[in-house]
């Protein structure tokens, strides 16, 4: 039935498997996604959102390289917010809701859109490997599909087992089966299996809220969007609302806890530390009275809600006695409980920074399977893998962002150079050069590099060499032209600014922290720069945060700069570290397991010391 | 967590679950509709298409009594024809292809806007009966939900097996997991059941096919609609396409034969004889070298496309390899393989008209749990089923449609009377009355009643009312109009009719086989008449019917009325057959068995004879 040989085999179709496939087929591999259920493409699993902090910046990459999570959220977001509005640029992070359905939908429309791309549904079950390399996959019936690649995004199925209480069952979400067979053949080819554990909110009937007692959440103003591409603005928007959790919820709540299978000893395996279950909050912060509940729409016309902050593995008479004692859940009805899952994963240490796989060759792993959590950095992986499993099998340089480039830089060399024993998630913090990387740059940054690629398509080039031209003219605009001082100083006078005495350039004023944007564009001089050259929000946006945060900028670059120059010194394939006692015995062990590229990875691994660096150095003469 | 009693629990979400769950919640029971995924309510598990012969007619009479078959049929639709129109109205048959994702989409949000209508995410795996009524059902997780009566519409999904070549697995549908629990739980209670089989064609992806050598089924050019209420006609519609099977086609699925299920005695059960596997097909008619198949979009943009005619359970290999030789799919790829799927079944004879079973009180069956094939019975069922659980618990009388009243009447007589050993699926044959039970005037005939119980609503009444008088006014008008003969006489020379001489009333003129109403339409008179009253193509297409086939009407109604007088003596409860020693000994087994509730069901019973009948009514005291 498959009788001819694919370049790249995806096997799922979430988020990582949908950026995979797309990535490897636009670019023009012939490229079969295989998934248990076509109808499935795409679901939003978990909670009805995408982005938010560092997250928001990861969509804003992928859109950037030419993935579609951006341009998906878009098209079915009903509610847009740009959070940290009111911190620094590199903060600002964006995230939307969106209609649950709509985003599988449009996932679906847009993979099917692409000419390169094959679906078959059906469990693999088994993988095809011989002398290292894989040579394609097995399905449940039996069926071999030969490819040069194959890339793994098995999400939460890998032997998924499903807790609620003391009650567990096999599967892969809610109402679907796990899938079996690919973690048993992997081991038995020497790979480090783990468990993971992960847990989702209860469902709930809208229309048995009260809404009136809930604090409205709206969307913003002036809602922007994730794709740099010509995506659609949100016209209206669907507001969510927020309740609290309190001390007599939180004692209902104990009450099931000597039958939860978080404290009862039965799930071993380590859930997401920054998306704790409710018992888990409950638990470590015994001195809190109070926790934020969410109330999210599932969709624009869908009574069905999604409780952001009650996720649970509780019995369900507990979730649901303690859920109405929350105000406004008084009369709450169930669609259907929360619950726990454990699932199969990959230790990612064993993984290169294209995310293929060390012990088989052209076999890459993307999602949760390297021990994630969340859908970017899902998406992101997956994308990342599909563009470099085309790389590889074309004979091209493999793809790598550094970790001053992109924040999908930062994920994937921390998953595979520190490994991760729970759940990983990106936050800002764990980038070095966050002033550097933004959501509002994220083209600036990365188009480009795609482009080249032959992935990113002429549009974006074109839309962000446009930004850019624009953006930079304006800086110049404002490096160049003087302000007039009787035009100047009645602004000055009223964001308390001292006055000015003199005429100077533009740039120096518009550098203090009280004056904007919006300030400047009083000037009529400006007013009418900006109209004459047809500059947008994003251009402006862009100028500004050039204006304001040019010195820190520059110092990130300097510093990015400097480490550069560890991560141009490269160790040598095969490099027998054994050898170099002077390294410390916990070095010589970490570096032989994680076999880091270059100086600057070696540095990041953990129990690597300067001491170690040093040594490295000197023995590759440096 | 359900600590509140509901009064109907449906399990299921179907279109028999979401028809009995409307209708309940609409008549003003609380109802719970429980279903193993609420992601799948309202899915076309098999073709992407609604109504056809006779079925067509059942969802008119679904839209006439209220239920919503009809209206989510028309949102969705990408095509619709009237199939059959060149022959009598009474084989008038609307049809509808429908986008998939579209039609479950508006079934979900049309179940969400109904008040009083619950939803819960979870299979049922047992019942809870004391003292041979129904109380509740039992999750998989042990929860208890309480209930004044149960609806179960299980479909395929009780032990379901599917069944691809030589391989079996557990499954209710391709991707999804089958139910446990029910059957085994029915069987101790002392239920007979079976088993029944069905299949699937393979999806393909429509990229793959060449069109240019099919020949198009575009829809009609001015395209009805199901619902008698307000839902939007198409005004775009996407087409079809037909090819054929050839010799070497067979040839090449004959090769797979002695590993097909169907032929190796894997597949014991009966499958659906009008919709046949095509190797079922190539066997039973093995001179025919060629059989039609039907390439049926799956949407409006998806490029899935449904195989209609190419059902099998060949191994996949001998479907692709068999595929690629018909005309057109010479590259086609697979989104999955045809299957065919083995699954418990209930004989209906242990159910009364209202389709609550005989054996436990409040309990119903609905759609293929009783054997039935097609999504427009297993709705119809439902519908019936949700009405009379509703009914029952409010004592209020039953509400049985007759044979002579529609369809649904003659099909819940036939499944309940005759009971059925294969799939059953609705034909315009098994009608006695067909005349009466037309598309066109199935809101004459079951709105009012529906009304009545409460359940259709006022516009739907007012809508009925203002059809019925304004044709029946149009009738009048023709029936005392008379007509110019020197304005008559050119039309009826045009269609090679006799002329007139003299002047007579329009009605015998329009009476003449060649006449139709496009014809009356251009004399002055007439037009004058539909201009102002505002007669729109339905009142024309009802004024017409009631004037060319009055003759066969009222002869059908005549004969109805006979049969109503045998439908009006009743049986009484409990009647003790093995006393009446005149009886046949077959009559008195089956009329044991079945129970018929009146003469003229007992008449219908297989192996009750009309001596029987005699004996009987002499019996009864007629």
């Amino acid at each position: 039935m498959f009788s001819d040989l694919y370049d790249v085999v995806v096997v799922g179709g979430g988020h990582a498997g949908a950026e995979a496939a797309a990535a490897a087929a636009n670019m023009g591999s012939k490229t079969l996604l295989v998934t248990m259920n076509l109808q499935t493409i795409g679901q939003m699993s978990c909670n009805p959102a995408m982005g938010g902090i560092a997250k928001g910046q990861i969509v804003r990459e992928i859109d950037a390289l030419g993935g579609y999570s951006g341009i998906v959220s878009d098209k079915s977001a009903i509610q847009f917010k740009m959070l940290n509005k009111s911190k620094g640029p590199a903060m600002w992070s964006p995230r939307s809701q969106n209609d649950r359905m709509r985003f599988a939908e449009e996932w679906r429309l847009a993979l099917e859109g692409i000419p390169n791309l094959d679906f078959y549904q059906e469990m693999v079950s088994g993988l095809i490997i011989s002398e290292g390399r894989i040579s394609g996959v097995r399905t449940s019936l039996g069926i071999e599909i030969k490819a040069k690649s194959v890339v793994l995004t098995n999400g939460t199925f890998l032997n998924g087992l499903i807790h609620i209480g003391e009650k567990q069952f096999g599967g892969g979400r809610a109402g679907e089966r796990a899938a079996t067979g690919i973690t048993e053949e992997l081991v038995s080819l020497g790979f480090e299996s783990g468990r993971m554990k992960t847990g989702t909110p209860p469902r709930v009937d809208g229309r048995s809220l009260d809404y009136s007692v809930m604090i409205p959440q709206p969307g913003d103003e002036n809602p922007e969007k994730f794709s740099y591409l010509n995506t659609p603005v949100l016209s209206r928007q669907r507001d969510c609302f927020m309740t609290h959790t309190s001390s007599h919820v939180h004692e209902l709540l104990r009450e099931g806890f000597d039958r939860s299978p978080m404290f009862n000893g039965r799930i071993k395996s380590i859930g997401p530390r920054y998306c704790p279950s409710i018992e888990d909050k409950i638990n470590r912060f015994a001195d809190k009275d109070s926790h934020q509940i969410f109330v999210e729409p599932e969709g624009w016309d869908t009574v069905e809600v999604y409780v952001n902050g009650f996720s649970t593995s509780l019995p369900e008479d507990v979730q649901f006695k303690a859920l109405r004692s929350v105000k406004g859940f008084e009369n709450v009805k169930f669609f259907r409980p929360g619950y726990a899952i454990e699932y199969d994963y990959f230790p990612p240490t064993q993984l290169k920074h294209t995310l293929e796989t060390k012990l088989v060759e052209n076999l890459y792993f993307a999602g949760q399977i390297n021990g994630t959590t969340g859908y970017e950095e899902a998406a992101s992986q997956g994308l990342m893998a599909g563009i470099n499993a085309h790389l590889k099998i074309n004979e091209k340089e493999a793809f790598i962002l550094n970790r001053d480039e992109a924040y999908i830089g930062v994920l994937i060399d921390d998953l595979i150079t520190k490994g991760t024993e729970e759940p990983y998630r990106m936050f800002t913090s764990r980038a070095e050069y966050r002033t550097l990387l933004r959501q509002d740059n994220a083209d600036l940054r990365l188009t480009p590099k795609s482009y080249e690629l032959g992935l990113a398509g002429e549009e974006r080039l074109k839309r962000m060499e446009d930004k850019l031209s624009k953006s930079e003219s304006f800086l110049n605009f404002f490096r160049e032209t003087s302000f007039d001082p009787s035009e100047m100083n009645p602004i000055l006078e009223r964001v308390d600014s001292s006055l000015v005495k003199q005429s100077d350039k533009m740039f120096k004023v518009f550098s203090r922290p009280q004056v904007s944007m919006d300030h400047m564009l009083e000037l009529e001089e400006v007013a009418t720069f900006v109209e004459e050259n047809g500059l947008d929000r994003e251009v402006l946006e862009q100028t500004e945060i050039q204006v304001k945060y040019s010195g820190y900028i520059e110092k990130e670059k300097s510093n990015a700069d400097k480490l550069q120059r560890l991560e141009n010194v490269r160790i040598p394939d095969g490099f027998d570290y054994s050898k170099l006692k002077s390294l410390s015995f916990e070095a010589r062990e970490k570096l032989s397991s994680i076999r880091p590229v270059t100086i600057a990875q070696a540095s990041r691994v953990s129990g690597v010391n300067p001491s170690d660096i040093s040594v490295l150095l000197v023995h590759l003469g440096r």
